[in-house]
């Protein structure tokens, strides 16, 4: 069973997952064998390798757990968190710790090896957020979990292990770091202004045109103002919006045509970089947030993560986000 | 010039430097080269290529800028943040922006190129914790600075650009993010309790002795509770000190000597992993701090930082830090 520990410092939560069996020897890099579709969970064909499914897009007369899906989604076979976990609370001592409870789902995005998010068809793309959006839909009738990640890595430097396109969907008991951080942020400025940050930079990015890369009636693609890596983009939905799952179809499109030209744009301009995408979104009870308004972000990975990022959280960015932006708007979304 | 820029979002901040000019082209990965001593800039003879130097430690007789030195110091030739700029203070609006003033240097450790921290003997890692203190205290001088934070990128997955052994030291005009929630959770615990949470924590792991690599008189190695990344090992004074800059020369022979244990220990067990060293320490102006303990992080990199941290700051981690530590004290520190 993983477990949840609280640094007594920082306040820091990490998961520890012992059961992922890692010695040392493990850690010693070795040649990477060559790519092989033939023993790939993921492609179609191979559905019992890659364990039972919690849901699937497939075409009718289809039978579950076989071919002819186009997005699958099932357990992770290493799950950092899960629903059988028993939930305790944190205490009050130096050193708290809480079981590993949540979930931890993998979207296989396609039955194809050789397909990506930037290559497959806009209805395709469009089922994998579907699938994150009924994936959430059904796990929030756990009362237990309190916040959704969705993360996608896409080749070795961005952390992926599984070359087939997937993305992964975590629930946790908790509301992490990172995310806290942003929404007390973001509550602050609307306590300050009655405003949502989100909807008061999109306004502006709109009116001053430097860092959009693309728009319409429904959302917006922009690279942010102090982007923590070169090329970083963001997709928003225009309007306010404090939970992607409450999403409906119609921005759920919209939101797909934003993110695959923008994967075409940044694979057009870097060829085909690694890349992270996460979907930021409200807290499980907190979908009505005046302050809160969920997103897309994508990091292509270019460089390591440094010492200077890891003592201080400052990242160092050599590409202004305008640059990044007049370079993504002038490459072809073909 | 280089300039700071706060998230409208989160609140972060990072550092803009367009003057280290990369074009998309510059993101794509060429063959690296075959490392050559012949071109280093920062080996002994090859002063000149390096800078002039701002302080050494040298044998008598040898003259600034030539050889005959053991630890030089010189100014960063890309620097992220500069003493030349001038200081403006953040407004309210929502883009925040601060010229890049701070101070960017690097302490190269050792003359010789295939010499390490672990290797080289502790008189002359001694030089090195040496040189940042001296460093420190000259630059404190300047009253604009508000944070130091010494980094080391030994390898390629550490962000290391050069093989030559080196850190770098930063002197920001702002507390950066991850410092300064480190120093208002244990500031929270200081008030809860009216003690110091890293003082409670060593006598704690002191007592338990499950997670203590080594310890003397004066400093305590140990993989802390809730580690980051697998075999993370931070190295403390175990009595109560904010700030580094403060420390006499039995104080830091003392932290050499763990530092360099626990160096030899991580690379006799992770066959020379590439690794970040980082030193966290008091603001400038909090150096009485009752809540606040300087140490150093030791982060051995042997997995790529995926989406899920980057998300959500929450690190997964495979080993627990009980078996980390087993296995570095088991290790020959030879």
């Amino acid at each position: 069973m993983s477990e949840l520990r609280r640094d007594p410092i920082t306040g820091r939560w990490i998961v520890l997952t012992p059961e992922h069996t890692r010695r040392p020897s493990d850690f010693i890099p070795a040649p990477e064998p060559p790519p092989s579709s033939a023993v790939c969970p993921f492609c179609e064909g191979h559905e019992s390798m890659a364990g039972i499914e919690l849901l699937s897009w497939r075409a009718e007369g289809t039978s579950a757990n076989g071919p002819g899906w186009q997005v699958r989604v099932i357990p992770n076979r290493e799950p950092i968190l899960r629903v059988e976990a028993a939930h305790a609370l944190p205490g009050q001592q130096v050193f708290q710790t809480l079981e590993g409870l949540g979930a931890h789902e993998v979207i296989i995005e396609t039955p194809r090896h050789d397909e990506t998010l930037s290559t497959m068809t806009r209805e395709k793309l469009f089922c994998v957020l579907w699938a994150w959006r009924e994936r959430m839909r059904d796990l929030k009738r756990d009362g237990r979990l309190r916040q959704f990640v969705v993360v996608k890595n896409h080749g070795a430097l961005a952390g992926a292990r599984q070359q087939h396109a997937h993305s992964q969907l975590i629930a946790m008991p908790l509301v992490p770091n990172v995310i806290r951080h942003e929404q007390a942020s973001a509550e602050r400025y609307h306590e300050r202004t009655g405003a949502c940050v989100f909807c008061d930079v999109i306004q502006y990015e709109q009116e001053a045109n430097r860092r959009v890369i693309a728009t319409d009636d429904l959302a917006i693609s922009l690279c942010p103002f102090a982007p923590r890596m070169p090329f970083e983009t963001w997709v928003l939905p225009r309007a306010h919006a404090a939970a992607f799952e409450d999403a409906d179809n119609t921005l759920l499109t919209a939101i797909t045509d934003r993110l695959q030209d923008a994967l075409k744009r940044i694979d057009a301009t870097l060829l085909v970089p690694a890349f992270n995408v996460i979907l930021h979104t409200a807290s499980i009870g907190d979908e009505r947030s005046a302050s809160y308004h969920w997103h897309l972000e994508l990091l292509p990975r270019l460089q390591a993560v440094g010492g200077v990022e890891l003592a201080t959280g400052t990242w160092v960015n050599a590409v202004p986000p305008e640059e990044a932006a007049d370079a993504l708007r002038a490459a072809a979304a073909v």
